[in-house]
């Protein structure tokens, strides 16, 4: 497998965080010589916020975590427990009870409330899991117990993923310092698996389970719903963010305060740059391509709108062809099904406007588009001239190597 | 380009059809030797209906077409003008113009009522419209109608197919003879093309124009409407229905009378060929695939989970690579966002039991799936387990020759 070219040179460095601490451990779920589960624990006090796969087939772990977030028990650590190398997704009524066990394990081996334990797992789907190999490696994790684990986290997570994903970031709340931490693990797939989007942030900010769920929801759309490889949508798709609140500042409980400003910048910057590194490391991806929509009448009618764009089978596929291809873009417009006016669009590939007035711009020189369609970082504007309506969202570009990825993964 | 596998061995033959002529002519918009121009005429009395794309960035034809529709002149014979190497997108005021004069000379030089005419397009977008070629050509095609010139029509609107199409059939309508002809041309692409579908079926029926297009609107739903190639939608798909009336038995002014039972499935028939024609044409496409959805609370439902499974990349490579991959399915079925019930889903693929209750299906054999794959004709049956809700769907694997012909136009 070729590591995307857009891979970092280095994990970034995850310092610990207050509050925090985990274990890794190759349990042999599938792979053999790398760790592939993951113990988070949150001091007691805890307080997370998940969003989860909008799929209506979504596998036992997310069943039982949606269940788990609105029952943390006020007085244990809370945990999340992780593992690849298997979904447990498709499973029936074993794979329920496979989250179960997990849990109640969990829980015994830990300390915590099993009820309130977090699950997530990712990798093949219609097996069952090997459960009993995740709760065997959980006694010796409880002695490696670590808060300066973070790389190892990311690398535990992995499936097909070609690089780990890791961001970090500062900010403070009311004059008092906190961190944020951020995992994820890609749109990377593997035999006969669909992709499958893991994240997990982890902050010692002290702010309420109900202000943590309204934040998280909300930058979720702006970040993980806003990038897509390939338009289809994974069974275990889960992001959970986790307050410890051991930085020690008053606990704040409205999302909006004023104090959260800095936080909320920060904690937007590690979830972008988070998405941003799973659509970079999408199956085949050779461009990474934003997709600005402004003029919309609404911004949920830019998101159809960019989305459409993004998921484009034929704009893709002309990014990966390097040609400028206008209109292709003004198509997966006019498909969305919102609002637009030909008349009244304009579509920039970066600086270059290709197209006003429903027609080739004349300013347009075909040689201008050509050369920026070479460069790795793509920007494509839209402008519907219609209203105040913005969104953007991120994409890559389909390859030969995506089909290949996909259809050849059993020769 | 190579042909399709799916080619038939050679273009039915299409008998005249009374109250029906039409010519051709190598009027050079783009190709070279050979014909790009058809103009077809209905004797006076002729009705037509029409389904346009329902994308908002349509072109000029389009916008000209849906209006010519509903401006039938009672006395003079109708007209339908479609050439194909420039289909006149995003070409601004000029293109509108450029369908005026169409509209206008044709309707001189044919004796038809310029205001009714219809018109359509296929080829580069975003590139002025040689009008000029086109209406020149029409004084000498005037000499050469002809009523037995099918074949040549279906081969002068073809831009990248591979192959011409057209279908025919008979009936019966209240003990008069009637035929029904139709040709079409599918999803190959051009450099730097988007996917045009165009359909124009004739009969010598006598049907009123209500009547008409409440029955073409309702088949197409069912055929033109229920085919995918790669899920984006074309500027300037068109499907239109020409009724002569020139049979002679009485008009036929309820689409649902009884006396058109023979005539709705002889049309139906004719609609599901050329659809069905198009899709074994698409591009790459080496497997043909039939999308069956059965149990679901409803027809709409069961159309939104068809049209997922058969637009999922993840289905669609998986169907390229000869593997069996049920879960891609479930996963599709849940992304429909159409109500879904795990346990009670069962996907089959042709006789082979997959997944029920939720998990792999403990008859299953492995084999037999992977034996299955191998064939050219694939037939994926779901059924939802809630309710009476059908509907099928159909649409080919997505290979890497897709990617080749759609990101690799250029070299």
């Amino acid at each position: 497998m070729s590591v995307s070219p857009f891979a970092p040179k280095a994990f970034p460095r995850l310092l610990p965080i207050d509050g925090f601490d985990m274990a890794v451990a190759p349990a042999g779920i599938k792979y053999k010589d790398r760790d592939d589960v993951w113990v988070l624990r949150g001091a007691r006090g805890t307080h997370i916020a998940g969003v989860f796969t909008k799929n209506l087939m979504p596998g036992a772990p997310i069943t039982w975590s949606r269940r788990a977030l609105l029952a943390p028990s006020a007085d244990l650590p809370r945990l999340i427990v992780v593992n690849s190398g298997n979904s447990n997704v498709f499973t029936g009524r074993q794979g329920d009870k496979a989250t179960e066990l997990t849990a109640d394990v969990a829980g015994k081996v830990f300390d915590a409330d099993s009820q309130a334990v977090l699950i997530a797992s990712t990798g093949v789907i219609g097996e069952p899991l090997p459960v009993e190999k995740i709760v065997r490696a959980m006694p010796a994790m409880k002695n490696t117990m670590d808060a300066d684990l973070w790389e190892e986290a990311a690398r535990a997570i992995m499936t097909t993923d070609t690089y780990a994903k890791g961001a970090t970031a500062e900010a403070e709340i009311a004059g008092t310092k906190i961190r944020i931490n951020g995992i994820a693990k890609g749109s990377g797939m593997i035999a006969p698996d669909m992709a499958t989007m893991l994240a997990f942030i982890a902050t010692d900010a002290n702010i309420s389970q109900g202000a943590l769920q309204s934040i998280l929801s909300g930058f979720t759309q702006l970040t993980f719903n806003a990038i897509t490889v390939d338009s289809d949508t994974s069974t275990s798709d889960t992001v959970l963010l986790a307050a410890s609140g051991a930085a020690g500042h008053p606990i704040v409980t409205d999302a909006h305060d004023a104090v959260l400003h800095e936080f909320k910048n920060a904690l937007l910057k590690v979830m972008l740059n988070l998405s941003h590194q799973v659509i970079k490391d999408g199956e085949g991806a050779r461009k990474f391509v934003t997709v600005n929509v402004s003029g919309a009448v609404s911004d949920d009618s830019a998101r159809t709108i960019a989305m459409a764009i993004g998921n484009s089978p034929l704009v893709k596929t002309a990014i990966a062809g390097e040609d400028a291809n206008w209109g292709r873009i003004v198509m997966a417009v006019g498909k969305s099904g919102e609002p637009a006016d030909p008349d009244k669009l304009t579509v920039s590939l970066g600086d270059h406007l290709l197209a006003e007035n429903g027609q080739l711009s004349t300013r347009y020189k075909e040689a201008d588009g050509a050369a920026y369609m070479k460069r790795d970082h793509i920007e494509i504007n839209v402008n519907l001239g219609l209203g105040a309506g913005v969104f953007t969202a991120w994409t890559c570009d389909l390859t030969r190597r995506y089909i290949e990825i996909n259809a050849d993964y059993r020769s």
